[in-house]
């Protein structure tokens, strides 16, 4: 992100919170360029960017304003509603035919389920696998396809202890991107009919493990901001033989909610006292907004009766199918059951990320990846403002890539997505994030790619399109 | 392979087959090095080399004869017998805790599953690496993930159209290895409790696969030579309602059987008749000694009911990764059925070998490794000839890197294995290779590992190790 888009994301973001009120007069260019210490080009830059955006606009002679409906704050969806007690999953062939038809590759991807590939070091990582194969000796190529590459698996550990989670290396198994990790834990501990504990609305490929693996789901109402309802969720482990709980703590797909340190901690007591394992999955947790990075439930696990999942694909190396768990007492079961089915990763794509990790650039590269979609989202948001019908919702995430909007009731979000896709636009419509297949005006939307003129035009494309079903 | 290896190889061939007879003098170094046109150093070099493997010896002032044991015939193993109608299988414990027990780096590995890492080209491969990544488009890594990279389903359809089978590109789906297409084959055709026609001995991966599955074995016998029962596998047709067959149709893991065209086409009729869906794991295709590539069972099936399973990993790229099916009728099944489980495998690495295979070193390669592989089969035949027990068996392949090994009957090939660990030396013991652990005085050997002194010492070891046992 340039000097001059960082700026105007800390005008947005003054904007937003309403610290800059509609109407209000921004600082002018010579006072900006003092206070803030910008030349003042840059200041004219960022301040042509956020017209552009229509978050301000320029009275004659007087300066740049707020616009007046800048910061028109949408209103948050709600908790999500409770569902039937339990309900077996049949929701791939929907999520099939949702995504399968989304075939040109210059479809706007604002259903992808990964942010702009422009956004990753992938010149730094080509460098680095041409490097760290060159000096591989033959012989660890094959050690390395049984336990997974040691430097790699040091680097994983030394970033758990930097984030206060200690854990054997034992524990960590290198998986094929973090499905792979999903779907090993929920293998080993369930067993077909068994009940699963999993939000709703949730990630949709939770629901097809659950379908594949003729597990029953019993959905538990998430709210947008604290993510699952705990005492919901003590609710049916009292009623109900659940045998797994499969969860997001932060950064929630599609929701983007974040549960407390304090309520994952009352989490972890309540899966303990039921002695109920937890599969987390946590591959945003890099993506957070704020200035320390979230805890995940595992790091109040004292049991091993977290599976933490997380992987490089959503904030590093997309392709490369690198993920892991760091799995507790599953450990050894998980990793004998990758290898009767995958037996293991690329063993290039783990050198190559092992040499990136020692180098030292991902940190850096991370920071500038946090500030890039948190300034993207604040667009987002104001674009949803300008263009979408007033009774919409949507959520304010604090991490991730996702916006999850509740249009007005009458709309019907897989009927939008055909007409958005005939449009060349992509969205993820809300049904295919349910076991229940509810979520019917809802949409998710990825704020992952690069704003830009042409992105404007199509959220004005969207709104319009949404108009038309009302 | 060096010249003078080979014209080793190539002596040791006549001696094998008893061109060259037990007590016959061989060609003078001076003759020798004008009928192959090499130089008498050249001569020297190769007849020092089969004097040190026992296979001819120096007389004084006589020149070099044929050992009185050089080829003294030792029988091969014949049809495995049949077992029980029809077994669960439950031997994963076992695969996991002789392989497990395997640390050692060091250990001199005849029981691995792969040849020497150093028979392929890594250098090469790491520089298409580096040259592929540098200029992947950012965009084809997010598209790749679902398709599989296009050059590389390019490549691979053109081997397969070199080898006479003609398929739709969207039959081949890339998978993490062999093993995945397999474990994604066998869950597609199906339900836990079916009936699944296998081979006896078999790859204990395919038991592993069985076992996880719960799926029942019914186990055909296999000739070291033609490979299974077609007569067997048919009574069993009709007898029992077997619902998918699981074989190796060119050199058998671990026999080392392949079947003749002419059987694998009444195979295929058999099945076409019963519409019982095969899978046919080919890993070891290229690895061919004779003139010819062998044909696979696919190249017959006209309704879409095979599932050719193979691989980079045993013959190019151990590590990398990447396999593939050519899948039939089931492709579509197949591809949804890994999106939901991993998605893809490394797309770097996809890019490498597409990369590797357009540059035309493979060929070039691949009959360097075919002509190692077969003079290292000869090599340790030889040994085990000089070394092993009068009445043990043993088979010919005429592809692959495996030996089967029938010893002595009071041999104890899971004692033996304890011991030879011991020793530092890892064999593949025979129980691991059967759904009733069977075998018990069987080994697998594997020839791919370069011959040198100190492997010598390796078989003499083992061979002292197994007369303690008698």
């Amino acid at each position: 992100m340039k000097r001059y888009e960082q700026f105007a994301a800390e005008i947005a973001e003054l904007i937003r919170s309403g610290v800059l009120a509609p109407n209000e007069k921004v600082p002018s260019v010579r006072t900006a360029s003092r206070t803030y210490q910008l030349s003042p080009s840059t200041v004219f830059q960022a301040y042509y960017l956020l017209e552009s955006r229509g978050l301000i606009q320029a009275r004659p002679r007087s300066g740049y304003f707020v616009c007046a409906q800048a910061n028109r704050a949408l209103a948050e969806p709600g908790m999500s509603a409770r569902t039937a007690e339990s309900t077996p999953v049949d929701v791939s062939e929907l999520v099939f035919s949702v995504l399968g038809s989304i075939k040109d590759p210059d479809t706007v991807p604002l259903g992808s389920a990964f942010p702009s590939p422009d956004l990753f070091p992938l010149a730094r990582l080509a460098r680095s696998m041409g490097k760290s194969l060159q000096q591989l000796p033959a012989k660890t190529i094959l050690a390395d396809i049984t336990t997974g590459n040691a430097q790699l698996r040091r680097q994983i550990a030394l970033r758990y202890r930097v984030n206060g989670v200690m854990h054997s290396p034992d524990e960590l198994v290198i998986t094929n991107g973090a499905l792979e990790a999903l779907n090993l834990c929920m293998q080993v501990v369930t067993k077909p009919g068994d009940l699963v504990a999993i939000e709703t609305p949730t990630f949709y490929a939770a629901l097809q493990i659950l379908e594949r693996l003729q597990l029953t789901a019993v959905e538990i109402p998430v709210h947008p901001r604290d993510g699952i309802h705990v005492q919901a969720l003590e609710d049916s482990l009292q009623r109900l033989p659940i045998k797994a709980c499969w969860l997001m703590s932060s950064f929630h797909n599609p929701l983007g909610a974040s549960i407390s340190d304090e309520k994952k901690q009352q989490l972890y007591e309540l899966l303990y006292r039921y002695q109920v394992p937890l599969i987390e999955d946590d591959v945003y947790a890099e993506l957070y907004f704020g200035k320390t990075p979230p805890k995940p439930v595992k790091h109040f696990d004292r049991a091993g009766l977290v599976m933490h999942c997380s992987s490089f694909s959503k904030q590093l190396a997309p392709g490369y199918r690198i993920g892991w768990v760091s799995a507790g007492r599953y450990a050894e079961q998980i990793h004998r059951l990758k290898l009767m089915t995958t037996i293991s990763p690329s063993v290039p794509a783990q050198c190559a990320l092992a040499d990136y990790l020692q180098q030292g650039g991902y940190d850096r590269h991370l920071r500038k990846l946090r500030e890039t979609l948190e300034y993207q989202q604040q667009i987002m948001l104001a674009a949803i403002a300008r263009y979408f019908p007033a009774n919409t919702r949507v959520t304010r995430p604090h991490g991730g890539y996702f916006l999850w909007v509740e249009l007005p009731e009458q709309v019907d979000s897989l009927q939008l997505f055909s007409m958005a896709l005939a449009q060349g636009i992509s969205i993820a419509p809300g049904p295919i994030f349910s076991a229940t297949r509810r979520y019917r005006h809802c949409i998710r939307l990825n704020y992952g790619y690069p704003w830009s003129d042409a992105m404007e035009g199509v959220m004005a494309t969207l709104g319009k399109l949404i108009s038309s079903l009302l």
